[in-house]
């Protein structure tokens, strides 16, 4: 295979990138100007290389514990528990929470064969362990039937004297993806969020 | 700047991804299996460093002359001309072409500065100078109006004596690009192809 069809292919594995956009990024960077290939292909190096999972919270870091972890502005008190590790740059783009994260890697989905034991839970549980400063877990599990789902079995299994949980409010809209929601919405069911009954 | 935000940066220059979708790719990236961004990054590398221009017809090869250039089988008596190498492939792929090519890098476009002697016309010229075993020309520019401004020109100044320059048949929609449009109508446009009055 050729160095062209090899790149081709190569970016037709990317989400949402088919056989000709592949083609068309392909010539796209064969026609840039010197540098500015290999400046890509550098950027994609380093990440593989340099970027790992935070063994606190599963951010993606280059460090471990990861900037936001060590971040001590940040209230240590309040823990945000996400779906997946690209929803916390969207919560911090509303920057609306101080507090802390905590990755699940996913969502409870049966039918997927993911249950609790797939998910960082256990990690979670240790984080909320006696003698932990954190008073209130907010549940950021993504507005979708997966997402309130694991919310809820979560719910059920945080219970600690003196923890408060809470769920993120659904101003988000029901179906979609916390990913793409738009900063004021992510701001604004923040800031509404409301504590779950046991 | 982080590893991450540098991928999405350099991510975002490409055409047709803005920067929630060059977050999105960067993540999908990260949670690959061990080695899939490595690869892509390989790729990208392997083109940037093997990739260049042929000297004969302008082609993106990874020799030089490329691999068009030097089949053997291939009709040494008829040259297509194309805007760009992108269109090579989207001619190949229609199967009905089995000559040679030259890329001209582009269309005459004064407004931008773009004249005959920014394009590889002067190559062109070489390649049908007198002895030259070509017999045909097909201008096969794209079907909008700086495509149909360059085949005119080129059939200004590409007399010769026993040439015929040809147009490819405009079953091509008008204000297309010929890089995306179907094999079908690539193939039936080549095949309709009328020789040009000079």
């Amino acid at each position: 295979m050729s160095a062209i069809e090899d790149l081709t292919a190569e970016l037709a594995k990317l989400p949402g990138i088919g056989r000709k956009t592949a083609s068309r990024l392909t010539f796209f960077l064969l026609k840039q100007p010197p540098g500015a290939a290999e400046s890509l292909a550098g950027a994609i190096q380093r990440v593989a290389e340099r970027v790992n999972l935070c063994s606190t919270c599963g951010n993606f870091s280059e460090g471990d514990p990861c900037s936001i972890c060590t971040d001590t502005r940040r209230d240590r008190g309040t823990v945000c528990v996400v779906e997946e590790a690209s929803d916390i740059e969207a919560i911090e783009r509303s920057a609306e929470f101080r507090g802390l994260y905590h990755v699940l890697g996913g969502h409870l989905s049966p039918l997927d064969g993911v249950g609790p034991d797939e998910l960082r839970i256990d990690a979670l549980r240790r984080r909320l362990e006696n003698g932990s400063e954190v008073r209130e877990v907010i549940l950021a599990t993504n507005p979708s039937m997966e997402g309130e789902v694991t919310a809820t079995y979560l719910r059920g299994v945080l219970a600690r004297a003196g923890l408060k949980v809470t769920r993120i409010a659904l101003g988000l809209p029901i179906g979609g993806d916390l990913e793409y929601a738009d900063r004021v919405t992510i701001a604004r069911a923040l800031a509404a969020r409301t504590e779950m009954a046991e």
